[in-house]
């Protein structure tokens, strides 16, 4: 990552981030993919969702990108990559007007990034959190929270660096600063929001509802693996030997994290369910995110492996704390995101379990949760004070669609609907 | 964009278009990029019909890539970029066998291009005009009227220049070349064609007929915004610095354009639509093609904002004046282009508003309406008349898709359609 | 191909493959628009069943492709590209640990590929396989029937060189290694299967089992079609001036192979079936995949148009023989890839239809089929005798979403199937 030292031996080419025609070419394509991440993300909560919600979630999908690029382009890069005095936060870089051609490519990379962990959120609270305010609370993501963990993790792209850069902490594409942050966030937004009506029974037990269009999921899920070689191998920002071995490993985690989610499943005696096994191939590509540089693919399948598994304990476990996450975002993104910044430690190539390096990896780990997690809960908190943050429970019935977009996503499949506006 | 000087000063890299493998290998990806805009165009344009259209309205974007490719590769680009002595169109390179690298590459970047152009159309006159047709219409525009229009901003990539480059004009990536082009086209066939039945009460006051998968929508905004990287980055023809900056203004044009449809909607007091507010976004993207390597983020950012409200103006106008425009193209790919074109003159860089460059820029946008519209309306009275242009009234009740394709879109959903051959 | 000699004489840049960092940058771009192509034919596959299959066929791709990357990592690479004294398989990198970059890139960009040949499969035998059984042949499939041939005319990419490659047996990107070995394994499967309830009638009439939703269809054939630029494009392993007229060729055969498709149906008076368009596309890009490299334009485009009517004709004569292929794999990859290793020699660029090229081509078309047709019928009635095969006639009335998986694709649309579990 920019900023932070190249962790790879093996580089034969790269001689810096950004310095070729090759370069660019290839950070500019990687960033286009991390882009349309952003339309995986809207066809995986847009397929989980209820029918009568599925507009609404993938609006905010589209808004929280849109008016994140103008909350980022405003504060969020310079405070995240600004230079920096005491590694905290960046100083200088607001409102960038990106002269050189290095510096703009750098930053269009970023934007895509940080588009990516405020719609982590999105899917989470689902169904029920109003449009105005989520984007409300998306800005603030995008713009502060994750830009000022950013700037610990991988500050500064001009001068001085991050707290965490200077332990030596690693998280090569951002498990941690992207998807963890991303995950810890969503599970602010669930605590403050509550559960969708008639989630669980008056007594706790939980009830499934369903997600309307499976093939939304699967498509999504494509979408988001595909744009995974360009957020773990762009991350390079170069076009270096290291993207080859950067990609198997990012490819063998997910694919093992599709199988850990299976296994698990059939372990559990549980039907295999294909929401589970997609979310699975994500837990896994979210787990190999931070080691993906520094690890080689037999233990990239392990972490795959495990981060399959563990998207679907996490959503059990979520379930009996009665916290309703619509699409699995906080184990997906939460912690796997978290297992793979340990496990960017624990399988460290020619140098396992160190003890040195854990430390350093749990204290990343760590510190992501402390910091975002209470200032999520307080932003949320905020907006919820300020403008409200959960739908009527009529609208919540009749869904977001129609009564916050007056559009429904399919008026001529879903017939009852159709009139609703003509009662 | 080739044949057209290089207009952004800050290139470190670029000696000139494809000179090296960086370049190759980014002009193909970009080209790639491009191609895949068709599905873009198919998903938005399906999901805005209504389900009995939309194996006709992808079946017309399949057509108008497949035969246009024939059409531009014996006609077109010939015409658009063969030597020309003259600067109105070229002289050859008709049925060009591409024997040169070089020469390749700059061809299937330019024949995605074209295909761009046309395939703007078949949204606009979606539900009542007939596949044979169509196709014969669309084969004109992407061999002839795209073409010449082509050679007068863009020409030539071998020998002479047009008249419009020699001028000065700037439509580095084509808001007008390719979209305003494409709108006046689209402007044209809907006149020849008259609204769809049921569009307009007898006393003129507008019906809405809504799509039919808003999800289909907002994942071809998200393919075509994809696509638009290719779009403005891949006009270098080469793997430069300029890539970064290209790309930076792209994206916040597109999200600006959606800030915009949404707050001129609000404006208005109309309900937020997710349609109108993805078409906002596109409106933001085929605005900053034009200037997008000669202006500076901010200015992106109110080239796109102002292109977001032209879009739901632009629709509003259309409809006050009946005519159906099923998607909006006109508003989007005409207007926006019309408003970027010229927006490139009042925002280029470090010389704001300078009157010269804006008669220039005008006398371009001019030149496009007056010569795509009277020809196009000339080419659908013609094959109107020979052909017969619209469908009858039975079988756009029916659908199009049963009485021109005997298939439907979704034979287990549209129940009252199944059997309708069987009556 | 890695491998094989390069067969562009126009070549200006190559030194060799994988030499520069703009070799790697797009090699690995190119890994990823064909993994990309697996969305492509889940969404086709998925179009192509009926709603209550569709879960399962998606599950197929999604599976044959995770499972697949461990037998091809475990054993495939080892087999097709390791060191070879004899010419017919591998004996060295099995399980590789991909140390230098330039081997991990070859290995992820190969990796894809062997996916693709799997999941070709999964398409014609849909509706009525079983999800575990068709795993355990789908990886035997990849990780041996498909890395063997691929041995034969690709290996090595370290030491030797297969008996395919040693007699100047042409297949640039794999008409044969990928897709009529695909093609050949899928008919064995269909023969061991048999066809779905219903299907043919008592006295062998055909019915038709019309898809489920067609603009899944329409949007799979334009993802497979921008994951061939990478398919084709990124066989050259290296950022050469050839990418250029490989994509030329690419495109130009697709878009001939529509037409064709469209033509041969008007031809025998058929209706003009979006489904057998888009077929017919797909089969002009499997044609152009061997000769893309070494013919021109103009035989581009007969390449593809014959390909498209071979797609028509073949499904035609497949129904003859009440072999029940649900998506056409057969005639696509099957018959079209034969057709296309064939034209390579029949096109070669300056020297057509040379009898000793002809000859070496026909060689290596019947090797394959020779080889994997019968190895693929061997597997298939071996799982079928030890795991069981096909799915129960209950379960396949009932759909094998609701019956394998627990899940169905659209609860709220499918409403007679969403009680389905509670009878």
């Amino acid at each position: 990552m920019a900023g932070a030292a190249m962790l790879w031996a093996g580089a034969v080419f790269a001689e810096g981030p950004l310095d070729t025609p090759a370069d660019i070419a290839w950070t500019i394509v990687a960033a286009a993919l991390v882009f349309f991440m952003q339309a995986g993300f809207a066809l995986l909560e847009g397929g989980m969702v209820r029918a009568k919600n599925a507009v609404n979630v993938i609006m905010k999908n589209y808004s929280d990108m849109c008016f994140g690029v103008i909350a980022y382009w405003a504060i969020g890069y310079g405070l995240m990559f600004g230079a920096t005095e005491n590694g905290w936060f960046g100083l200088d870089h607001y409102l960038p007007d990106l002269q050189s051609g290095v510096e703009a490519t750098h930053f269009i990379f970023q934007l895509m990034f940080a588009a990516t962990a405020a719609t982590i959120v999105s899917g989470a609270v689902a169904e029920r959190m109003r449009f105005g305010p989520y984007v409300v609370a998306s800005m603030i993501i995008t713009g502060v929270i994750y830009a000022v963990y950013g700037a610990w993790a991988w500050g500064s792209f001009y001068d001085g660096s991050g707290w965490l850069v200077d332990m030596g902490f690693i998280d090569f594409a951002g498990s941690t600063v992207v998807h963890s942050i991303g995950g810890w966030c969503a599970l602010a937004g669930v605590i403050v929001l509550g559960p969708r009506l008639g989630r669980f029974a008056p007594d706790g037990t939980p009830r499934d509802i369903p997600g309307h269009n499976l093939p939304y999921i699967a498509l999504g899920g494509f979408i988001l693996w595909l744009g995974w070689f360009g957020f773990n191998g762009g991350s390079t920002l170069a076009a270096s030997a290291d993207v080859g071995i950067i990609c198997v490993n990012t490819h063998l985690a997910g694919a093992a994290g599709f199988i850990g989610a299976l296994l698990m499943q059939r372990l559990l005696r549980k039907p295999i369910l294909m929401t589970a096994a997609v979310n699975g191939a994500i837990g896994g590509l979210v787990a190999i995110t931070s080691p993906c540089a520094t690890t080689v693919p037999m233990f990239a399948l392990v972490i795959g492996l495990v981060a399959g598994a563990i998207t679907v304990l996490g959503v059990m476990l979520l379930e009996r704390l009665r916290l309703d996450d619509v699409v699995g975002a906080i184990s997906v993104h939460g912690f796997c995101g978290a297992w793979g910044t340990l496990s960017a430690a624990l399988f460290y190539r020619g140098d396992l379990f160190d003890p040195g390096r854990i430390q350093i990896q749990l204290i990343g780990i760590g510190a992501a949760f402390l910091w975002s997690f209470p200032t999520a809960l307080l932003t949320f908190w905020i907006v919820k004070k300020v403008f409200g943050l959960r739908a009527p429970t009529l609208h919540e019935q009749r869904g977001l669609d129609f009564t916050e977009h007056y559009e429904i996503g399919y008026p001529e499949f879903q017939r009852d609907l159709t009139h609703a506006g003509k009662d």
